[in-house]
């Protein structure tokens, strides 16, 4: 697939999720929240972002031949999960940032207190969705443990500390989360394949990594709906102050290449995710 | 049952959980976690506390022929949960508090970051142990939207931006939690109770709600576990400071002979049930 075609074919599946997603908060207890917090809540959803792990849900659960409905309730409870963290990454207590995605964060808008509180909601209704969806218990375990202290919050916590390895944060704060996104819909039909397909996954969430930093050493505000350099400005170990950046973009380019090669007999059925790793890198390079 | 019984029969079942539930977080993500971040988790959920949800999800499953295992997953989901939102209404942007349960808060010793992280991790692993114990699709729903910003992180949220009834503040902020507790049982063997007892649960959390303020306005530190006369300082209305000491205790007795006559037929197994409201009230009056 070209990059321009697969570029199409994310928009799409984009698309879908932005389009189906607000009927399916809005019968949700969300709507029986007060007005001023909801709307605290939804201005973070509503942010934007690329929507990647609904769409990888998506991907996945239609390769599995699971229910439409279900699949975009759980690519719902991934981006609400995905969102609650951002919220609370951007506090002051934390990375203390006042633009994402070319936005004020949520609580430069709301104060710090709610931006606590949203992010709080935010999770709970990550969970909420994934009962909605009607999953198996191993479904939500493998959810919640990629949520929790020894996955993305985890690795959150390793990010905060410092001196931890800058592989292990990753893994566990994007990694993770992105694996969820690829291997729900395995672990929902318990298919002999979902392990290689968390390893993918996990391989794939670095990938992200590599490339993010990359961009985070080289891009505009405006490609990336943040401030750049504030990496560099803040002295926080990225691949690019690791390795340099030519070295980040040779490890980069091979990771693409193992996961293009192991895409095309792990999801045979999906041009889309066997292009993905390629795109992923190749977006704003 | 004469109070200083039901004090014990309250011991017993609170022991049981305290011995149980280490085991039962042995097994789960929280140690496949970072060490640090581990303590400062364990720090939030040592901090002892009534363990009162963990106490009636136990009754009530009991009564309903749940699994002795399952109930206790279930239960440490409750607490972790209410743990969670304990942390972070301590925070310095939320109640700020200094004290909680007669120790330094969570926040105190770990960092206002490791708060927040340690806080949306013991949501997460709330979450872990509901998917743990197996429950219902509908059992996780009622536990999700109990916690979310219809129910208890939206009555943070009214509590936070004032101007809210009271009685709405506490019946989202406590009584959906207590509510829980006694009602999530009945729901996972679709019992035709559950609704009687999820109302009789919220009257129940009202009643925990106004015990409290009487105690902050009259207790001390060392029987309240945290800084007495602290509500009054903060100009937060209270119960007592809406209504004055003498009308609350009214108000309160009234509410334990309702819920006393009730207990006797929704929980006609449970002589312990139906003696708590009287126990909660006159605990330390």
């Amino acid at each position: 697939m070209q990059l321009a075609e697969i570029q199409e074919e994310f928009r799409v599946r984009q698309s879908s999720f932005e389009a189906a997603y607000p009927d399916l908060l809005a019968s949700s207890s969300l709507y029986r929240t007060p007005p001023g917090f909801r709307d605290a809540i939804l201005y973070a959803l509503h942010a934007g972002g690329k929507r990647v792990r609904p769409v990888l849900l998506l991907e996945t659960a239609s390769l599995c031949g699971i229910d439409q409905r279900k699949a975009m309730y759980m690519a719902l409870g991934l981006e609400l999960l995905h969102t609650y963290s951002l919220v609370h990454d951007d506090l002051p207590a934390m990375d203390n940032d006042d633009l994402r995605r070319g936005k004020p964060t949520t609580h430069k808008v709301y104060g710090d207190d709610i931006g606590i509180l949203a992010g709080d909601a935010l999770q709970t209704l990550a969970f909420e969705m994934f009962a909605r969806a009607g999953v198996h218990s191993n479904t939500l375990l493998f959810f919640a443990e990629s949520a929790g202290p020894c996955g993305m919050v985890g690795g959150q916590y390793l990010d905060m500390k410092g001196g931890a390895m800058l592989r292990d944060i990753q893994d566990r704060k994007t990694g993770k989360l992105i694996e969820s996104s690829l291997a729900l819909a395995y672990i929902e039909i318990d298919s002999p394949k979902k392990d290689r397909v968390a390893r993918w996954g996990r391989l794939l969430g670095l990938l992200f990594q590599i490339t993010d930093d990359i961009l985070d050493a080289s891009g505009t505000a405006e490609e990336l709906g943040k401030t750049p350099g504030k990496d560099a400005r803040d002295q926080k170990a990225t691949w690019v102050t690791q390795w340099g950046a030519a070295k980040t973009r040779r490890k980069a380019e091979s990771i693409v290449r193992r996961l293009s090669k192991a895409a095309v007999s792990i999801f045979s059925g999906s041009a889309f995710l066997q292009s993905l790793p390629a795109f992923i890198y190749y977006r704003r390079q």
